[in-house]
């Protein structure tokens, strides 16, 4: 499928924001669905870009949103600090990411319920989206934090929720996922969790150099698998005829 | 696809067993991928038979064994007797097993290896049959029993393993699955374990009756997702053009 991709300028507050939107190149006054990509902790990078591409050729609008905004990514002290207001502070998280949700909200020819995808603090960001009870179909979590100093209250979370994790991945250790599998059954809310084997943190970065950040590095098998079980959720929680995520060759014949 | 469904008759030494074996109505001389199919506790019943359907709809040549052999199945006693006897002896629960993988890898028009399936005490015999290094291309275990008295070796295990399970099964608790994590890691296997929320045990059990057996019920959503990503795995581990399940739309564009 052929894509489009254009900035998209918005803000939280005073702080002007600069998304990547990425589309499918499909006729005006054709709806497709809208899926809110939030960046892992170096920001809006080629990494991000490249999975916005990814989705975008199944179908989706997707805004690849800015956490930032200017002058943060690329300077080691202020991405650290950003991260830091933000994961402390989760109304800030929830407003500069609600304000990219709103943007790809207001975008024409984007279908409502939008899903959520995130990589490590992404996946943290849209979790917490989902935590306090946003109106998306369904967020999904790649090899994201899971711990909060917030549970989730029973019946809060509105949207399903999808958690890809590497069982090797120090960064989010095991002890977490039985937290978060405990907060899920608390909240009630329609979850699932995939560990897969030997990943280790951010296996879904192809340009990761080998050993090159401790604990963090690719995994070809983990990197398909999530995709695919990503394309599964996606098809359920958004199904939609414009998709190809959506068109199951092996749905139950029986 | 059309399917065909015979009988077929093998045996364990002096026990004999049958089988039913479910084949995609091909030509003659156009080999399809096997799959093993491994009934649970109550024998060779409807639901393994309606299983092998689904998945011989896909392509595969499904063989859904007997692990009994003659007057067990519907005579409680005797039921509980076999699976303890196999429970306890995994000498005798390889060759069972082994018995219905060598009946399938007889037939003409079998591409191998092989992949297994089980559900409950199948899970537990496919598991069994990677712990020990059977020639699998990859087994998936629904609902299965994950605790074993004999772990898995480092580098024991030649297939893939899918494990899905649901969170809130009371006979696999928690605390298994993290059991089962660290075994398969230690074992340096190539693992994906997925955990459905609020499922229980059982949960690709369309008929059963609410209530009926404490901590066992049908979960529709657990079910559909545990089918595509069982489609997906297989897809991942016998690719094959005859089979529907290896056709991805969403594949990669990026």
């Amino acid at each position: 499928m052929k894509i489009v991709t254009d900035e998209l300028h918005y803000s939280d507050g005073y702080v002007p924001l600069t998304g990547l939107l990425v589309r499918p190149d499909v006729p005006p006054g054709q709806p497709s669905p809208g899926l809110l990509l939030v960046h892992g902790g170096a920001g809006l990078d080629d990494h991000a870009r490249s999975q916005a591409r990814r989705y975008a050729a199944l179908g989706y609008v997707v805004l690849a949103c800015d956490m930032f905004g200017p002058g943060v990514a690329g300077d080691r002290e202020r991405v650290v600090s950003a991260l830091t207001a933000m994961r402390d502070d989760p109304e800030l998280l929830l407003r500069r990411s609600g304000a990219g949700l709103d943007a790809l909200r207001a975008l024409p020819n984007v279908a409502t319920p939008c899903a959520a995808i995130g990589y490590c603090f992404g996946g943290l960001t849209v979790l917490t989206l989902a935590r306090h009870g946003a109106d998306l179909a369904g967020v999904i979590s790649m090899h994201g934090s899971l711990a909060t100093p917030r549970s989730a209250a029973a019946g809060s979370v509105r949207a399903k929720i999808l958690v890809c994790h590497g069982a090797r991945d120090p960064h989010v250790p095991l002890k977490d996922v039985t937290a978060f599998i405990d907060e899920m059954q608390q909240a009630k809310a329609d979850w699932q969790v995939i560990v897969y084997g030997n990943a280790v943190h951010g296996f879904t970065h192809a340009d990761a150099v080998p050993g090159a950040i401790p604990g963090v590095g690719y995994d070809a098998a983990a990197d398909r698998r999530s995709f695919h079980a990503a394309c599964d959720f996606l098809a359920e929680v958004q199904p939609h005829p414009a998709t190809s995520a959506g068109h199951r060759l092996c749905d139950d014949k029986s």
